[in-house]
């Protein structure tokens, strides 16, 4: 290629791309929401509460990171991990402002079933000593985190698919009572799997269904190896914190910062099982050693993503359902707006990039939101701000965490889901309100309670939707239009008293398959009812005498004749301003009704019909050529009955 | 117990079950109607008509009844056990007047399935020469038939089930699209499976999916092997039977009886055969032997059920979709109703009953109803003829038909097809009705076509709710209401010239989850719309001045000057009489509605609400207890604001 060609080319490249230009850099504003609210921050009126917000929040990811680590059956350390990376993540990609991505409590439960399953307990005794080059873990270790890091990678590129296939629009199916009922559910699972810390005693790993039976009934029957230090530690600290997190709540306009009972428990508590070697002489669980500093990132283990698809699918199901919620509450709360597509973007993205780096499936969690609200965070800055201090601790205090009693740990834990389990209040609201959403909700929670919450997540979006086509055809179709105001009879000006009655009905829903039945044998009521009020006790008689009289005369004249009889017939007017949308079997109905109508000599008109309708309906059935059926409105309807009657009368007169 | 006290109990037991004879009674009639119709029969109007059509009815038994039993897997004789006694219990307690129960392509197709892979053919060589003591039948043919009976009898307890638990009401469910396509996709099959014998070469049998097109595949491969003779033979006889359909179809009306070309030809055929002995001569594929009589009733294997489950479940819902369509086919023609659940029984019992007398799966055949139909047939005698004729058949002609020759019978049966493979017309129906109904009928079809029947029922079911879903969240949620009439400003009495409009919005469709998002983003819309027209160009700046005047002059003046600014404000009517029903989501949203129009200073009125709607509100949101805003009708509505303001104007003057 010769010089002059290639400029030509680039040029005509350039010319090509450069209207692209604007387009590429808004897709990546939307795409990277960053740029769009990091240029315009603050800095005199936000930076002091995102960081107030940034160090409280550190505190909460650096105990929740511990704790849903071990629930995730990895090692704590990951767990620091999982707090830091993801939040830098979402921070750049996500559009909640008060979203605090990191380890969920949901999905580490979730993803322990795929470690325990693929690297059992059992196994630990056999490549125990072995310990490998990640900063002195065992061979375990690594394995276990390597299945959590499959799910979590598998999970994210799931979300990322869902964000490629625009299936973001499709979350109007997770109303709010499924996931309420779903995230009380799970937490009702996490204090459960709290539980063994809580009393100190040992158990093992119990999965499937109704495992969450099988816990508590193991509990009841080695109630004898409770160990009682660990019992009332659990308790001294449940009790501390409901009661300072109370005071908190209550004083909290007066005195502007409150206090940050986690931290101080924590310290409290690592302090007194230092000093009086907790460990050794009551025998109470410790955290134990936490390694310092990050290892390079590695890729997670390819071979078991097959392994993993039932624990990923759940990941980003319950992890983006649960962290959308949020997000849409404070979108909701502070004026703004979610794209629920860049959500699964963002959450994928916080779940993919970080399994690199050895981190555990993440997602928003309530409680650190919660505290977000409460500090006064305004931005994601808070967030970015909690990563440098949990880089602190993962550099330097992370191994003065060794003494951290486990049952302090599990205290805080089971007080931080307080948020999730108050949900139970709802079903009160849901009872009030409407019945059948508080029967989704319960048997949604049972489902999460006997199963898992993937399980219950999906149980809950059938029922709702199996529940809306059992309610749609019960439901009225169609309303009689301001009866007294519209329902007229049109006197004619011959001295023939016959009355033209008019009855107006307006269709109020979508006709569609599930309720053409019900439309159909609404119409026929009204129809039935109306002739059996007035043609049976007035006109048909009326009609009949007209005709005998008519047969006594001569023949030819008959067919003029009854035409007094044919006018006496009613009109009925269809309102289809309410008709949202239709399909095949609505067409036929209508036609359907049209026909019958014709056959009892009732005129049908249609007014303010769609155009696709009256193209369907054309086409469908065999419309009467001469009288006009589709008009306007219901107005341009009465109108043309009304002269369409005056012209009749007027042959008639001009005819005798 | 002594004879007094029995004789009392007795009276007692009389006093406390004679009201209950009646409803016992009435109870049978519903669930037999034999009762009804038979003592009302009218012999002198319709035995001849019934008549006629039961001679024609048992001729397309018969030919049918060889035929799927053979397309079954099973001897044909069980064909016509098949073709006997469902007709005779469906009489019983079908209310289909046209409903020819009997052998059916689609639900033999399926049950082929099970016995293929229950008794596959290679297992014949080892159990051909031990004949059983059923009609001198080989085991094979006995074990195949006992899995048929077996599909039968469980696919009858499904359906005997569903009516138990009332699933009829469910059927609105199966749409006209989808049973259409399902049909004609079942009717290719049908035809494919006959392609072997109408070219007269061996396949072996082939199913699973994609089956359909590894058919034609070996076909092609093995076209070689085609047998001229067969292929000319059931060339002539399609044109011979299309020819003389046609005929009859445009001579009907003229020559009043038609000519059964069915018979004819099989006579024909069979006869030739027979002299030329074409069997040996040509090779030709013949029906056989065909035992006399009827073997005593015995129970179907029951440690067979088990591993019939799918294939019951197909025949189950197959059976009873086509059979239902033909009964409500006949029902719309011929002005009476038929019963959903009803049905359930009827066909669940012609299933059940026969699988003891050695019947294959049955159900409602398209081709034997329009039979029915073009010889006029009045009630379901013509059916319980059919089967006297059938008894001869199995008692005296059963052996004649061994000269049969298959390639005949194969075309009877494509021939037979033509109304079910002619519904591909609909599609053009469809396309010109409703594009979506056209998708669904083209994507159930190539499900039905690629697996199975059942498979594509169930994806056009699953297709045509998510498809209601997603088009539901797209749909018009509201409408606003006759705008020219309603839409009025209310001059005020006084000299401020402040206008006060009202705007009337109807809610036209059920607030549901699915549809809330969409209905506030229009009704937003519109409310934002309004104040850009309304109030920034006019209003507001007014409003601002009155401010400004009032904030010069005393304070404590404040809150009163600030209320001419205050009814500028503009007034919302929702009207909910088309609001069919709401969950939770609904109910939430427009207490959202309303708290961001109270923040936006509007005033918003619910007329025509429903109690429960009321009730939820009040519950739900923390509603202005001031101002009413439930109201009876829109213009008790109107009223209210109407007189509002004047009582509001005049509290202003007195204070002045």
């Amino acid at each position: 290629m010769t010089g002059a060609k290639r400029k030509k080319k680039s040029v005509l490249w350039s010319k090509m791309h450069t209207p692209h230009c604007e387009d590429i850099r808004q897709w990546c504003r939307r795409r990277l929401p960053i740029l769009e609210w990091a240029p315009q921050y603050n800095l005199k009126e936000n930076l002091l509460p995102d960081t107030v917000s940034g160090i409280m929040l550190a505190v909460q990811q650096v105990t929740q990171g511990l704790a849903f680590a071990i629930l995730s059956s990895v090692h704590p350390v990951f767990g620091l991990y999982g707090s830091l990376f993801p939040a830098i993540i979402y921070a750049i990609f996500g559009m909640g402002r008060h979203v605090a991505t990191g380890t969920f409590a949901l999905t580490s439960l979730i993803s322990a079933n795929a470690v325990e399953r693929l690297v059992p307990q059992s196994s630990q005794n056999l490549t125990m000593q072995n310990n490998s080059s990640l900063l002195g873990l065992s061979d375990f270790e690594v394995q276990r985190i390597g299945v959590a890091a499959a799910v979590s990678f598998l999970g994210g590129v799931i979300q990322v698919a869902m964000f490629v296939l625009q299936l973001g629009s499709a979350t109007f199916l997770l109303t709010e009572p499924v996931i309420s009922a779903m995230t009380t559910g799970a937490a009702t699972h996490v204090v459960t799997s709290q539980v063994k810390y809580l009393l100190g005693i040992k158990i093992p790993y119990i999965s499937g269904p109704l495992g969450f039976f099988y816990i508590y009934a193991y509990v009841f029957e080695n109630i004898k190896s409770v160990r009682l230090e660990a019992l009332l530690l659990s308790l001294l600290s449940i009790v501390v914190l409901v009661l300072v997190k109370e005071l908190n709540e209550q004083f909290k306009r007066k005195i502007k910062v409150v206090l940050p009972v986690d931290l101080v428990l924590i310290i409290a508590a690592s302090f007194a099982c230092y000093c009086t070697n907790m460990e050794n002489t009551y025998g109470l669980e410790v955290v134990g050693h936490i390694p310092k500093g990050i290892p390079p990132p590695s890729i997670p283990p390819m071979n078991l993503l097959s392994a993993v698809v039932t624990e990923a699918f759940g990941v980003a199901l319950v992890g983006y359902a649960a962290s959308l919620a949020l997000a849409q509450g404070s979108a909701k709360k502070f004026k703004y707006s979610v794209d629920d597509n860049q959500e699964f973007l963002a959450h994928g993205l916080s779940n993919v990039i970080p399994s690199f780096f050895y981190c555990i499936p993440s997602a928003a969690a309530m409680g650190r939101t919660a505290g977000l609200y409460s500090t006064g965070a305004k931005t994601q800055v808070a967030c970015l701000i909690s990563c440098i201090f949990i880089l602190i601790v993962i550099y330097a205090i992370g191994p003065l965490l060794y003494w951290l009693p486990m049952c302090v740990l599990a205290s805080i834990i089971v007080v931080g889901l307080k948020g999730m389990l108050i949900q139970f209040r709802d079903l009160k609201k849901y009872w009030n309100v409407d019945k059948i959403d508080w029967g989704i909700w319960v048997s949604t929670y049972i489902f999460t309670i006997c199963f898992a919450a993937n399980v219950g997540l999906l149980f809950g979006v059938a029922c709702t939707i199996a529940i809306l086509i059992g309610r749609f055809p019960r439901a009225k179709t169609l309303s009689i239009k301001n009866m007294k105001e519209m329902e007229f009879k049109v006197k004619t000006e011959t001295d023939n008293e016959s009355t033209h009655q008019v009855k107006i009905i307006s269709i109020n829903n979508p006709l569609v398959f599930l309720n053409v039945k019900k439309f159909h044998i609404d119409l026929k009521n009204i129809i039935q009812r109306e002739n059996a009020t007035n043609h049976l006790l007035d006109d048909i008689s009326k009609c009949e005498q007209n005709t005998l009289l008519n047969s006594l005369s001569s023949g030819s004249y008959n067919e003029d004749a009854s035409q007094p009889c044919l006018t006496e017939k009613w009109s009925l007017i269809l309102d289809c301003s309410g008709l949202t949308f239709f399909d095949y079997s609505g067409v036929s109905m209508l036609v359907e009704v049209y026909t019958d109508c014709k056959d009892m000599n009732m005129d049908v008109s249609l007014a303010s019909c769609p155009d696709s309708l009256i193209k369907a309906m054309k086409y469908c059935g065999n419309l009467d050529s001469e009288r006009p059926i589709f008009f306007e409105s219901v107005s341009a309807a009465i109108s043309n009955i009304y002269s369409n009657k005056s012209s009749n009368k007027l042959t008639d007169h001009s005819e005798v």
